[in-house]
């Protein structure tokens, strides 16, 4: 198959969808995001790079981050992270502190914000710079030294933090904190306003496709440490619709509520779209429909 | 009846229960409390005082004081702060997240924390100093111009506040709090430090017997609004055990995990009684059974 | 103060509020009963009844037949039935089944539906007809033989138990009912379905304003075990609007969704209103406001 | 690699395990198995099949039974279903009522037991006959004409049927039944009540690694079907348990309380194991860890 004809096919055929859906807007920042965007980025294991639509364009990359957060977690700690946070689906919104609560403090899974945010405690004592440690990571996997943080979505992420801030008092509540409440804010904040393209996301998650092998060849994770990774993020890497994203698109992903998704055809390549068009569950409906698409026309799917 | 009699009386019986139930250990200055002492004051309508055991012993008035902020802000301000707070029993623990969440951030009574915090607040703007204004009452009220605050209980709660300021950051995050959370939180530590004997609150609460008439005959809130206290106080004043407060004492009571509690027998005298230990809702074990007590050989109570 | 120039007052005061609310629908002969009907009747300690507006229409009691349950096991059957429910505002909806699950099939007071069927099973288990017990009760202190069930309201009741069956079911898989379900759930249905008028009742729960004593002048219950029923009534008979019950009305009330809500002033009256449109909490909303208009004008409140 | 070899490795690995985990004992019939067995079966696409240990002696199917139910429901009806059932892990035991009520009849997928009764409906009111069509398939596919109910564990199942009844009448309360309670009840029973060994469980869930084409060449389901009955599997097949399950496993799986547990690597194999000793989610202790070194050991895994 002619991966960029696919590309370019896909671009199309989700024109229709690119004003559906809401983009976020608990900050103004990512409010006033065009909601007539979208791009799709392949790259597959042998090096190659296909992309179309708007797939060089930086959107804030949200929480995807926490997937690099929680390879290096693994990479520098190994095990020893899943005594603080249960890898389950939650059955709830990310944001939620109801289960936090009938659970004592152990998150239900390290992408809900709770579980991000004990990642990150455990990313700052190990590294002394959780966010320093991903964007590190993020450069290097895309070659592109050039990512950075969004400075003003940032700072409007810290000004509009009091609900992360309520998860993680209360985990510190719980003992479930290492470092100080604002330090693990601060770290989570700035790995959140990370603005990345399509290409360089694609491109930053190949080892999640590559048995845990680094761009340079090193390795990040072992292989079966790469496997559990997929299988966290199939469970519980796309919000309370990891189901349905199972079910229509059949790969490992995580999105983020800028309208980013990045999802792995394990020992084959990685995908990255996106859209910035939400719907109800924070998932891009456009890339959503994209990765649906793409997995039908392919027949790449895990199962 | 002899009510010094009955007093004396009571603190007789109660004491094969003095060791049972758990003092507060949330913080250490709390948990070094003498599990041993019982004291009991009865403060009447028309001046009289009696007292009995350990009644002049100073204790940590905790949760007592929230009646009091509530009080002042219905005082001041009417019926606006039921637009922020609901009046209804929580059926869950006292700093429980859980309702909230479901509820949008509207708490369920002003006696659970995040209601009291959402009172505290209100009372910080429109006094500018929520905890002097609780001080103040309860001084003047009293007749004890010592009161104050227990420098070392506020200092440790201020450094184990963490599930207060998950709290207080979600009411935040829904846009319920008008000042900033670590001035609501410091407001609301102060006010629930303060040192008071069961003499001191008993003549401080009598206004809630009195119609709502003050020490020096000025009216701190109308003869409605001063019931309508006591209804809250009946139905949520003591933790998820408010119905079997109910059941047992017949009275309205607000209770504090210092051991602390008031009751208030309408249009006759008011109640504090005092010991440490706590049964698993978090009302003293040996002051409940006190109330029990005084209400069935007196046969007072609002039934 | 001349009560009934005060009741028939409230009859005319009410009538703005007699299109508010919504008429039960979930039975189609609930549904069908004219939104515009409001009565009012007070019975005195001495034996004085007075009544206003539609005071002699029967109407279906519905859920004020679990008071009269309940006392029926405590006078078989003392205070064992407090193992099998609690006595605690349950803080969710009347028929809900989440506390319930997390506490283990107690139910959290006898007002509820799940509380009310573990009633009426025991009552069935003393009486081997718990429905002909209450009517019998009924008839009695009402002085009204012609009381008996609405039979089209019962089978209409019967097709459509499949939430109570719901909870019943459970109870029993929790071991929580002595007889079969279906036995249950017949005499609970039964007594649900029991037509009377405001007169009726307020003549039979005097015995909740007179220490328990019954119009023939012997005991159904003790004056702890009356006081105790008024204090269940307080904190749990309004559904999930019991607090807000008590902070208007000030009274130990309970309420059906036939529209119905009978009223205790202990030692002195029994109030009985009825109007069949509800609020969201299931209460007669022209009820409530009656009521609220009755405890204000005669000052007769329990605070 | 040896398959025959690699079984009997696992026979032997698992060994030590037999004794941990606890039998299910809700019916007596299943406390009544010896903890000791384990059995385990693989069948090829090719038509090979492996078996070692137990595989060959019969159990109680149990919930293993959903997804042949599921199957044949989207096999006759398409996707009508997802209408009246949800395809999200659930993040609650697999009998809960507590996420139906919040989300008002709708169970949160097929493989929880509110879910499978709304599928066995489906079935119901397509075949007339929903626990004998599973039968049909299960003995096709199988080839074992011998398969059969365990009448013994129906009748005790049907005694003890008060948690699911509960369930049931719920979703009848909700709209949700399309059948009779007591039906819908009966046809569950009977298929969680067929017995079956790991060769008979390996062979009939062949389709479902083979896109879906059954034993005699014909399409059961199409190749998209097949891969999300796997989907759905994956995210929700192990009951709470289902994260731990895809990050040890790595497969899509279901188990039953039975000790059972099919597992599908998709265009390969299927893999079933049994041992009656179940972890406190519900699933085989003995089972997973078969399964774990058996991906460990092939590398064969979704991810």
């Amino acid at each position: 198959m002619d991966i960029q004809n696919l590309l370019d096919d896909i671009v199309g055929s989700v024109r229709p969808r690119l004003g559906q859906g809401e983009v976020a807007n608990y900050i103004p920042q990512l409010g006033a995001v065009d909601v007539g965007q979208f791009g799709i980025s392949v790259a597959t294991g042998d090096g190659e790079v296909y992309a179309s639509g708007d797939a060089a364009v930086p959107f804030s990359i949200q929480s995807i981050s926490k997937v690099f957060a929680l390879a290096l977690v693994l990479a520098g700690d190994g095990d020893g992270i899943w005594k603080r946070v249960f890898r389950e689906p939650s059955g709830n919104p990310f944001n939620s502190l109801v289960q936090l609560e009938h659970e004592d403090g152990i998150p239900r899974n390290p992408f809900i914000n709770a579980g991000a945010l004990v990642v990150t405690d455990r990313l700052l004592s190990i590294t002394g710079d959780a966010s320093g440690a991903v964007l590190d990571l993020l450069r290097q996997e895309s070659g592109n030294s050039s990512i950075g943080v969004d400075d003003v979505v940032a700072e409007s992420e810290a000004r509009n933090s009091n609900r992360n801030a309520s998860l993680a008092h209360f985990l510190a509540s719980c003992g479930n904190l290492e470092n100080p409440v604002q330090d693990v804010l601060d770290n989570y904040i700035l790995q959140c306003s990370l603005e990345m393209s399509c290409t360089d996301l694609a491109l930053a998650s190949r080892f999640l496709a590559n048995n845990g092998v680094r761009v340079d060849g090193t390795a990040l994770l072992s292989s079966p440490q790469t496997k559990r990774i997929n299988a966290v993020m199939l469970t519980c890497g796309t919000y309370d619709a990891a189901g349905e994203f199972a079910y229509r698109v059949g790969l490992p992903g995580k999105s983020g509520v800028g309208g980013g998704i990045i999802a792995v055809v394990p020992n084959n390549c990685t995908v990255c779209v996106w859209s910035p068009g939400l719907g109800k569950s924070g998932n891009s409906v456009a890339g959503v429909a994209a990765l649906d698409e793409f997995t039908t026309r392919t027949g790449l799917s895990v199962f």
